[in-house]
């Protein structure tokens, strides 16, 4: 339980409510700044602004998953208030007191810093990437079906990378039936992958490997699909891109020779922003579970 | 191989194209109707009107998924020719001559009886039914993925009936990690869901059997999901009728009551054309390859 913690939770979108959810229901006194559109009640919680909260009291401050603007600014669907985070609210709460956010730029970091308060990038743990792998791969196979005109079932599938994300993914299209090949260049991966049942391949040998390939995915953040490699792959294999912005595909060159070719990163807040919600919800309550231990 | 096997090939969609590639590749005459403004070459394939067949040499005719109209109409999105099914084509060809459609309606019945031809309706056997349930569990897959806001991955899902689309539908949404359960009536049909690994229950008790239900995919061609089972069922639950039209939800009850109730018959035509027309293009090549040998 967390009982007597309080918690500041500001801005974001459908994903802040499960959190709200699961936080009231462990008895957490929360404040929520920038949900005063929002009419759903939940029990121990009540709509501040960012003037009326007694920062001193403050134990924890969460933010949404796109964190802070580089001026400070929180965006927010439930309010069209203008919010921003500054380093004064920082520097009136506790020591103690930890910043949760989904990722982190240069004012957050440069706040948390000088304000000497602990940042938990949410989105950058290893156990939030495995969870949010799911709704991801969940998105791949929706993208998979829209886009060809052939069934996963039996399709010739390359996931190129076994990260958090790739190890899903081929699990998942292995599941529904299709031929995965696996593309890594380590070689505890490649072992993983025979164990796996699936077929390894060394990505240092991407032209050969992709030749009769329906469907391409990659986790890999580098440009791996390069135009030399795109030009060996059939016309009609599609490509979803799953790396971080800008993927790890030449695009450009892609659309030039008529290849079908999707970047889709945020999978998880688009295809089920429930679950995304419930997640991060689930780890947080672990997180400030254990803060309160200490 | 089908040398000297003389087929003609009228009207249809995209699926008939896989399997004029298919009966090409097996080396038979075929002769094309209703594709003049199809560009792509098959070797051994040439377009003919229906006046120009030479009917007496004819071993198979192969009509579209969907058959013929009731005054014998064929459709076709390769041409703006009116094509017709006659009885007097049927008449010229020789006994041992086979029509093979989709589905049949009272104008082909007739026909097919008076010519005394065989008909062969390939959508109602076993082996095309249980092969398009694989683009059927896939496109399910897709609409609950695009139509819910949490994963597959850990959702309660309950398929209606053991079919031979109710397994296929059951054996994949497990294969996402759902937690499936399957409604049946027989005993063997009990025994046969227990040994998958998922959990049976009794259709006679659908109202207290779905009270806890995220998604449930109907695949029994009869009306169970009535008004009294789904006022017992969660707001959020969505349904997914696999049942051939008119389903089997109560969807003006649903819609009253706020819930989100899908009817989706066709689906294998509408996410994987390529696939469906080589389902049809295998079963096809073995049906009339036996037919040479007798």
């Amino acid at each position: 339980m967390l009982t007597d913690k309080h918690v500041v939770i500001i801005g974001g979108d459908a994903r802040q409510l499960e959190i709200i959810r699961k936080l009231s229901a462990l008895d957490a006194k929360i404040s929520m700044v920038g949900f005063d559109q929002l009419n759903d009640g939940f029990i121990g919680a009540s709509k501040q602004t960012m003037d009326d909260i007694e920062w001193s009291t403050v134990d924890a401050i969460l933010l949404p998953v796109s964190g802070v603007s580089m001026d400070g600014k929180i965006e927010t669907i439930f309010s069209n208030e203008t919010i921003e985070l500054e380093l004064d609210h920082l520097k009136k709460t506790p020591n103690h007191c930890v910043v949760y956010s989904g990722i982190s730029n240069d004012y957050l970091d440069h706040c948390t810093a000088t304000a000497d308060r602990s940042l938990v990038k949410l989105m950058e743990r290893d156990d939030v990437a495995i969870y949010n792998s799911i709704p991801t791969a969940e998105g791949t196979v929706m993208m998979a079906i829209q886009h060809t005109d052939i069934t996963i079932h039996r399709a010739k599938v390359a996931v190129l990378g076994l990260g958090r994300v790739g190890m899903s993914v081929a699990r998942t299209f292995n599941a529904l039936g299709a031929e995965v090949k696996v593309g890594a260049n380590a070689s505890h991966q490649l072992a993983r992958i025979t164990e796996m049942g699936l077929t390894p391949f060394d990505t240092s040998n991407l032209k050969d490997e992709l030749k009769d390939i329906d469907l391409c995915i990659n986790t890999i953040p580098a440009l791996v699909l390069t135009s030399n490699v795109l030009t060996e792959m059939p016309l009609h294999t599609l490509i979803i891109d799953l790396a971080s912005k800008p993927g790890g595909t030449d695009f450009r060159y892609a659309e030039k020779r008529g290849m079908k070719a999707l970047l889709a990163p945020g999978l998880p807040g688009i295809v089920a922003p429930k679950t995304a919600g419930q997640i991060l919800a689930e780890v947080l309550a672990v997180l400030l579970t254990k803060e309160s231990i200490h």
